[in-house]
C-alpha cells in the first residue's frame, strides 16, 4: 500500500456499541484512519463524539447527506476513500446508496437492509458503480474459520453431510427494551429492526457462517420462531431445519433468551469422513474429528495452516486472538483490495476473501424466509433469493 | 436388604455388548448375583457363555421358555428374583410378558419393545401383576443428571423456556451393517430394530432425558429424519422440533453419521434466570449458568448438591464416576425398591426413582410420532401416547 | 479362567473408605469373589460389617490372625486365594508378612508400608515365598495411562527430557482431623500414617505415575515440605525438584491444603518432539502435543491405541470409564495373572502389567529421601532405594 | 483526553516481532499515535520501515540519538511525548536514559535491561526526572488477571497459601537459532539477551504475575535452571521454588523446550477458603474454586466482576478480548494517565495501575537471583533488590 486509507463514518456516536468496534477494527493495522464522521443524527451528540475522536472540527458532520456532499467536494488527497455504516438497520439503505452514488466504497453492518426489497437495491446500485461493499459479517474474519473453509474445501472430510450451527445468548432474557437498554430497544422495534429480531440480529450470522464454511447454499427452511417474552414484539428465539444445495441437513438454532448464554456461535460440520468444530468465544481453537484417527486441535498460530488461516493472523500460536482482530481482518482484506485498485495492482486472493454486497441479499432473504416459514403450516419453504 | 437379589439374564451372550454392561452394573453394589441365564437362542453360546460366567450347570438355559419355567419351580430361597432381557429390540416382548406372568420382575433394555401397541400391552401387563419393571434408560442414571432435575424442580432456574438436546455418534458413518459389524446389522433392520433406527436407538434416549430434566412432556413435533447413507433401511440421522406442555420449546438432534462423534448425549435447558448444561461424555460437571451472577461448576461428590446425586454417587469428589457406575445406579435403586418390597419396608424417595414401562411406551410413542411426523409435509404432529 | 478367584479382605468395615472401592474394582469383572473378610478390630464392627457384604457367618472373622488361620485349614476349593488389605498404613506389614507365610497371595494399599525398612521387609518375604503382590496404584490403572506410557516406550516422543507431576487437593484445607474426620485423623497422625502425610498420601502416587510413564527412575530430589496448617502433625503440601536417571528433570508438587481443588492428579511429559498430557479428573482423553503438527487427542475407546490401552477398556468410545473400572483393571490383571499361574499357563503380557512390590519399596524410598530432602538445606538428596 | 499522544519508536523494524504488536496495542483505543521512528540501526531498513508505516519522512530517523535530538527541537504541539524502546535487551538502556534526559516519557520491553545494575541506574534516572516509564508486563493487562488481582486484595480467599505459576514453550525444542531464526538468535545469545535465556525472556513475565496476583514479594528461591540442547549458551528451562514475603510458597516453572507448547503461562493462588486459576491462552475465563461451594466461571465482560477488570474491557461478554487487547491495556493506562499529567488533571486509579521502573529492577533482581540459586550447592537464596 502507498498510503493509508481515508475512512469517514456514519452513526457510531457516544453510546453506541459497535461503532467504537469498527473504529478500533479498521485503524488496527495501520492502514486506515479515520478522517470524518456524522457520528449521530442529533448534532450535539455527532459534535461531541467527532471531538473525542480528534476529528478536525470542519470534517464533523451533522448528517451523512452533509458529509457526503463535502467530502465528495474534498480534493483526491484529502478525500475519504470509503465509509462505514454503523446505524441501526433501518438507516443502512438511503446513506448506503447515496455513498455509492458519490462515488464512495462502503462498509455497512448486518442484516444489510430493512427489507430483501431494499437489499436488491443496494446490490443494484453497487454492481451499477462497481465500487467496494464491505458486509461486517465479523465471524467470517476469524482465522480458524478461514481454515474449516479451507479443510471442507480441501475434500479432506469427505462430502459433507451435516451442518449444526447455534448461536445462543441470553441478553434478551428480561424485557430489557422497556428498562432503557438502547441496544435492545432498537433491536426489537420493527420499524428500526425489520421483521425478525433474533434471526435477523443473529440468526443472520449464523446462517452466513454456515454456507461459507459448507460450501454449501440453504435451499429449504422448517423454522419455528418464537417470541419467549410476552409483550416483545419481535422473535427473540427460534429454530430453523435446514436443507442445503448439495445434500446436507442440519439445523439452525438462534437465541437471545438463554438465560446466562453469551456470544454462543458454534458451528459443526460432518462429512464422510470426519467433522469439524469451532466455537466463537475459544476462536482459535480448531476441533478435526475423524472416523478412523485422532482428534485434531488446530490453532491459530499453529501446525498445519492454510495460507487463509495465516493471511488472518497477527501473532504467533498461544497469543489469542480475538473478537477486534477478527473484525479487522474483514476491514484488512476490504483495505488490501481497495488499495491494489487504487494502486492497479492485483490483490491476493486471501486479500479478495471478504462478505459482501450479494451476502447481505442472502442474509435478507434469510430473515424473509424463516419469518415465512415459521408463519406456514407447510412443513417446508423454499429459500429463495433472486 | 437383608440378602442379595438373584438375577438371571436373557439375552448378552459371547460377542454382545449391553449383556456384560448389565452384569458389571448389577454386580457392582454387592446387592445382586447372577445365578441363571439363557444368553443366547443357539446352544452352544448359551452354554459356553454360561460357563465363561461360572453359572452352575443347571442354571445354564437353552431358551428363555426353559429358564423362566424351572426357575419358577425352584424353592423360593434358590429362584431368581429378577430377569434382565437384554436381547435386540424385536425379542423383549414375549420374554417380558412371560417372566411377568411367572411372577418375575423385570429390567429391560429400550426401546422397550418393537412397536408402540407392544409397549401397551407390556404395560397392562405389568399394571396386572404389579411387579417391577426397570427401563434401562442409562442416562438417567448419572448423579449430575440427578442434580439438574432437581435443579429445575427447586424453581431456582425460573419457568423453563427452552430445551435443547442432542445425541450424536458417528459409529455409522460408513455401511458397517454389510461389513460384518453385528451390532450396526441389528440395529439397521427393520424386523429387529423396528420402524426407527437412529431415532429408536438413541432418540429415545434423549427424548427421555429432556423430558426427565426438565419435568416437561412433549406435546407435538416436527421430525426431519434422514437416511444418510444409500442402501440403509432405517434412518441414521436426524432432527426434531420440539414443543412442550408447559411452553418451552426446542430441539432433538440425534445422528449416527456424524463421523468423529463417539457418544455426544449432551442436554441444555433454560429458565427465565439460568441454565444448566450437562455432557455425558464429562459426566461429572454440571454447568449452571446463572442471568446475572457467575456461572457455577458443580461437580460429582462436591459441594452444593441435593440428596438425589448424593445417593447416587460411590466416590468422593474428584474420582471420576463413569457410564458403568450410571447404569449401575439404575440396577442399585431397582434393588433398593425391590428388596424394601420383600421385605415390607419402605424405600427411600431416591430408590424409587428409576426408568419404568411408563418411560417405555412413552419411548416408544417417541419412535411412532417423529416417524409419522417426518413423513407428513404438515409441520408439526401431536404426540400422543394413550 | 476355570473359576473365580476368591478374595479375603482385611480392613475396610463399616465407615472406611478404600475398603468398598476395593470391594466394587475387585468383583465388576465377575472373576473374584468376596468370601470372607476380618473388616475390623473391633469385633462388633466385623460382624455388622460381614453381615451387611452378605459373607457366611462362618466367614466373618474377628481379627486378621483368626482368619489366616482358619482359612489356610480349608480344603482347597474353598478356601481364599488372596488378600486384600484395606487398613491404615501402620497396620499394613504385619498382615501382609503373615498371609504370605500362609500361602495367600496378597493385595495392598499404598503406601506399602509404615517405614522403608518394613517394605524392605515384606519384599523379602515376597520374594521368599514366590507369591504374587499387587500395590494399588490406582491411577497406573487408567487406559489412557496405558496409552501415554506405551507413547513414550514407542519413541515417538523422541528422548524424554522433561516430566512435570502434580496432585493437588483441598480437603486438608482445615484442620479437620480435629474435628472429627476419621480419615483425616489417621492420614495426619505419624504413629498411623509414617513420617509423611501428604508426600505418603498422594506424593507417593505421583512419582509412580511419572516413573511409570517415563520409563525413567528418579535419582536426586530438592523437597520442600511444608505443614501449612498450624497444629498439624505432619506435611499437607511440597513441592520436589526431579532429576532422572537418563536426564530428564522435572518438579512434583503435592498438595492437600489448595482449597478448591479435588482430586487433581496431572501428568505432563515432553520429548524432543512432542509432549503428552493426562489428567485423572477426565482421564478419558489424553492429549499428545506435537512440535510441527497438530495436537491430538486420544480417547479411552478410540482410534489409535495401543493393545495395552485396550485391554484396559471395558466400553466403546465415548461412554466414559472411571476411577473404579481404573482400579478395577488392577485387580483383573492381578487375577488373569494368579489365574494363569494356578492354571499352568502364560498370562498376556498386558496382564503382567500392575504395580508390585518392589513399587511399594521405591515408594517408602520415596517417602523416606523427600523428608530428608526437606530437612536438609543441601540443594540435592540422592534418592537411594538399595 | 483533550489530544491524541504522539508517540516515537526505537526499534521494531521489518522483520520485528514486538514492535508491530506495540503499534497495533498503541493505537487501538484512538488516543495514541506514531509520528516518528528509528526503526532499525541499519538505515536502509530504517527508512523503508518507516515508509511503510507511513511516517512523513523527516521523522523517518537512522538512530535514536538522532530522533531524541531532533524530536525534542521540535515546537510543543508536534514533538513526540513519549517513546516505545521494543530492542533487544542489550540496547535497551541507553536510549532509555537519554529519552528520560531529554524529557520524554518512556516506554520499554521487558526485561528492562541487560543486568540488575543497569536496571537500578534507569531507575534512578527515572527518579530523578520524574518522568513515566511502563514497562510492558503484558499478562498484567488482561481483565482477568485484574480480577484475580482484586479477588486476592478483598480478602474473600483468605490468607494466601500458595502459588503455582508456569510459563510453558517449546519453540526453542531444537537449536533454532543455528537455523537462521532471528528471534532465537538474540534471545540465546548472553551478548544481546543478559546472562538468562528462558528465565530472562518468559520467567521474568511468570515472576512479575505471581507477585502482582498474589500480592506477595518472592523473598527466597530454589532454583534449577537447565539448558536442555546441547550447544545453547544460556538456559532453556528451570523450576524454581517460591518462598514469598508474607507466608506463601510455591514454585515457578519455565520452559521453551516443552515440545507442543505454545505460550502457556498460567497462574493459580490458593488461600484459606479457596483458589483461582487462570490461563493466558484462554484469558477470558477466571476460575474460582472454593473450599465449600461450587467453583465460579468469571468471565472477561460479564457479572461480577471489578471495577479494574471492566476499565480493562472493550467488549460485552463472549466477544473474546486477546493478547493485543492486554497489551493495548497497558499503553491505555499509561495514557490515561500521561494525558492527566499534561493536562493537570487527576487519573482514575485504575489509570495507574501499569507495570513501572520499579518492577523492572524486580525482574532483574530475579533473573539474577535464579541464576545464582541454580548456581549454588544450597538450597535457598535471598531475593534482594534493593
Amino acid at each position: 500500500m502507498n498510503r493509508k486509507l481515508r475512512m469517514g463514518m456514519i452513526g457510531g456516536g457516544k453510546g453506541a456499541f459497535i461503532g467504537a468496534i469498527h473504529r478500533m477494527a479498521a485503524t488496527m493495522d495501520g492502514a486506515i484512519e479515520l478522517v470524518c464522521g456524522s457520528l449521530s443524527t442529533r448534532p450535539e451528540i455527532a459534535q461531541e463524539s467527532g471531538r473525542a475522536l480528534f476529528l478536525a472540527p470542519d470534517r464533523i458532520y451533522n448528517s451523512y447527506e452533509e458529509m457526503l456532499a463535502q467530502e465528495s467536494a474534498l480534493p483526491d488527497g484529502e478525500r475519504m476513500d470509503f465509509v462505514s455504516i454503523v446505524t441501526p438497520n433501518f438507516a443502512h439503505l438511503a446513506p448506503a446508496l447515496l455513498a455509492l452514488e458519490k462515488g464512495f466504497h462502503v462498509v455497512i453492518e448486518k442484516p444489510m437492509t430493512l427489507t430483501l426489497a431494499e437489499a436488491r437495491q443496494l446490490r443494484q446500485k453497487a454492481e451499477e458503480t462497481g465500487l467496494l461493499v464491505l458486509l461486517t459479517h465479523t465471524y467470517a474474519g476469524y482465522p480458524m474459520v478461514k481454515q474449516a473453509r479451507h479443510l471442507v474445501q480441501s475434500g479432506e472430510l469427505g462430502k459433507i453431510r451435516k451442518v449444526l450451527v447455534e448461536y445462543t445468548q441470553g441478553w434478551l432474557s428480561r424485557l430489557s427494551e422497556k428498562e432503557g437498554n438502547a441496544q435492545a430497544a432498537w433491536r426489537t422495534d420493527p420499524a428500526r429492526s425489520g421483521i425478525s429480531g433474533c434471526m435477523g440480529d443473529i440468526g443472520t450470522h449464523a446462517a452466513h457462517l454456515a454456507e461459507y464454511v459448507s460450501g454449501q447454499k440453504i435451499e429449504q427452511v422448517c423454522a419455528q420462531l418464537n417470541t419467549v417474552l410476552e409483550g416483545r414484539a419481535l422473535d427473540d428465539d427460534g429454530h430453523v431445519l435446514l436443507r442445503f444445495n448439495e445434500g446436507a441437513t442440519g439445523v439452525l438454532t438462534a437465541s437471545q433468551v438463554m438465560a446466562g448464554e453469551e456470544n454462543g456461535l458454534k458451528l459443526r460440520i460432518y462429512g464422510e469422513n470426519g467433522g469439524l468444530e469451532w466455537a466463537q468465544q475459544e476462536p482459535n481453537t480448531l476441533l478435526v474429528k475423524w472416523l478412523d484417527k485422532p482428534t485434531q486441535v488446530l490453532r491459530t498460530g499453529g501446525a498445519g495452516l492454510s495460507s487463509y488461516a495465516a493471511h488472518n493472523t497477527r501473532t504467533p500460536g498461544g497469543h489469542p486472538e480475538g473478537y477486534i482482530e477478527a473484525f479487522a481482518n474483514l476491514y484488512r482484506n476490504f483495505a488490501l483490495t481497495l488499495s491494489a485498485r487504487l494502486e492497479g495492482t492485483e490483490p491476493a486472493p486471501e486479500a479478495l476473501d471478504f462478505p459482501s454486497v450479494q451476502d447481505g441479499v442472502r442474509g435478507m432473504a434469510f430473515i424473509e424466509t424463516v419469518v415465512a416459514s415459521s408463519a406456514s403450516s407447510q412443513k417446508w419453504t423454499d429459500f429463495i433469493v433472486a
